[in-house]
């Protein structure tokens, strides 16, 4: 997979167009949702002179319209406009956009240059570096979609403004994982603050040294064949956190179930490779009072097993994997884990949180 | 792009076998449309117990399935099947099926492995090697693709005899190109033979070596940035061919419209490049006996050249560019033809083809 520019800069009009005049593509095309097209492009097109002239694409709005016939029209409309296979589209937006735009880029003609300008702070931590690019197919998330790079990312913290504190968190919980994979430095510089409380230039320092802890985990292995598999850390319970919200049409934010997960697979290290009880407690006690708790009781446990069992991280499907630690930066991936340990660690969690 | 491994063998079930036990996938699956499904599939299972004991998924034939509704299907019977992204599906079929099959299975779960067993010749000279995926996105054909290597592709004469002789010749004009961009030794041996005559295990030497010419080619510039562009000898002409034939809606079989497009790109090659006269002679004299003549008449240079502008492989709209050739394997790419040369090289095809 090739290489990709990852600039971190709060000009980011004077980045694009610097990026765009060494791609020196034919045609440039701008992908937004209604909600950037509306908050963030009248402030891009002022900033950048190449985003003032591309040809702009609107999709949908939020994860539910990542879908394929929000492809096919991103596909249809680059087409009709004349797009060739030396265009450039620029995906400005969350992560919904980044994965989607990405995705249409990667397959039209078979695959052409793109851009990501992510505006969210989860967009810029979690979707920004690994090339994961995909859809929804009905209810299965991102069961369609390649690995690859974009040309360039610009990761700003320009229109975090825009974001209300729920979203903040929710990116900032990825950066909790990404310090919890890395060491105990990086743990203690994240878990003293609070993410909305700080300036934006500090804010884009930290979220610079998040992204490149990611990033070198994915360089090393980016078709996720085994160590990339440690970003899968607190994503298991995670996952099966947010899907059960969803069931019970009460959604939480992705980074919020993140935040719950974490919690619980710390338990699962700490019970299966001893890891630091006191790190533990000051990791959930952070949690319990940023972001509060997901409400969940024994009568949850075998549909939470079930949608665990469900992972496409799974080998088989009578196993459970997990990514865990032995300590802060001691990861262990490919661990298996037995039911009766799960609930042992969900009773724990539960305790951890006050639920 | 990972490299394949590329087996010529009339031995294909011992073939399939092998390389399934290598990959050794916890599922397995089989990709054929209905005329496979008749005539190839039955055989196929007798002759492999991975293919005997892999789970089918049937698509219909033809061009105009190779789209994104059939692909759809493919991803959600895979889906519904248990598929993970540690499965296998192996493309039974010609090149609707192995460049839909290839498509579906490098985007779903983000790539899975895949093997193409070609079934026409056609497909086993022209698609097996290259990794260029794809489907059709309304009338624009192969729209919508990536380039991904399949693991494998076991290429074999054995299923050549459910071909008519019409499908035989239309593969044989793909091999005569690679001989153009190879050597005059290539191009001899082809020229001297009429395909339908010829022993399998002949033929099955015979496209060994012209695959082989092709593999170089493109292992040298997988993503055609430069001499992959060599493989569209014949081609610029050719889907100009094609596409007319299909809106008087009297189709010609592709390997037909390569042939015809070969005739008209050695005049230009004559023309522009000093390509020698007897060659050409020769050459065209070949394809008059054996592929007959497209009927075609001044009248129908104005359309033939608009479509000649509308192809992808165009850098500009204002431009037609043409692969041509000094000689026999001297090749020059990226050759801008202006309208009235083209006519002129029409004129000549014409003559040349006693239409």
């Amino acid at each position: 997979m090739k290489s990709q520019e990852l600039v971190f800069t709060n000009n980011v009009g004077e980045a694009i167009d610097a990026i765009v005049g060494e791609i020196n593509p034919p045609t440039v095309f701008v992908l937004v949702d209604v909600n950037t097209a509306s908050f963030v492009l009248p402030r891009l097109q002022a900033l950048s002179g190449a985003v003032a002239n591309a040809t702009v694409i609107t999709t949908k709005a939020g994860d539910m319209h990542k879908n394929l016939e929000s492809t096919k029209a991103i596909w249809k409309r680059l087409g009709e406009e004349g797009a060739t296979r030396h265009s450039l589209l620029i995906n400005v937006g969350g992560g919904v956009i980044t994965d989607m735009g990405a995705f249409a880029a990667a397959t039209f003609k078979r695959g052409i240059s793109f851009i990501n300008v992510p505006t969210s702070l989860l967009g810029a931590v979690d979707a920004s570096v690994g090339g994961k690019t995909g859809i929804n197919l009905g209810s299965l998330k991102n069961e369609i979609g390649v690995f690859r790079q974009a040309d360039s990312v610009i990761v700003s913290t320009l229109f975090f403004n825009t974001l209300s504190s729920e979203e903040l968190r929710s990116g900032y919980a990825e950066m909790l994982k990404h310090a919890l994979l890395q060491d105990k430095e990086s743990f203690d510089r994240l878990i003293g603050n609070h993410v909305e409380d700080l300036a934006p230039d500090t804010l884009l320092d930290l979220l610079q040294k998040s992204v490149l802890i990611k990033k070198n985990i994915v360089d090393t292995d980016p078709e996720e064949k085994s160590i990339r598999k440690s970003l899968n850390l607190g994503h298991t319970a995670g996952h099966a956190f947010e899907s059960l919200a969803l069931e019970r049409k009460s959604p939480i934010p992705h980074g919020y179930a993140v935040a719950y997960g974490l919690v619980t697979e710390l338990v699962l290290s700490h019970m299966k490779l001893s890891f630091p009880s006191d790190v533990l407690h000051r990791f959930a006690s952070y949690v319990k009072e940023v972001y509060g708790a997901f409400d969940f009781t024994c009568d949850d446990y075998p549909r939470l097993i079930a949608l665990m069992r469900h992972d496409k991280k799974n080998l088989s499907a009578a196993d459970i994997n997990f990514t865990l630690l032995r300590n802060i930066g001691d990861v262990q991936i490919d661990c298996v884990i037995a039911e009766d340990d799960i609930k042992t660690a969900f009773d724990i969690t539960r305790d951890l949180l006050g639920i």
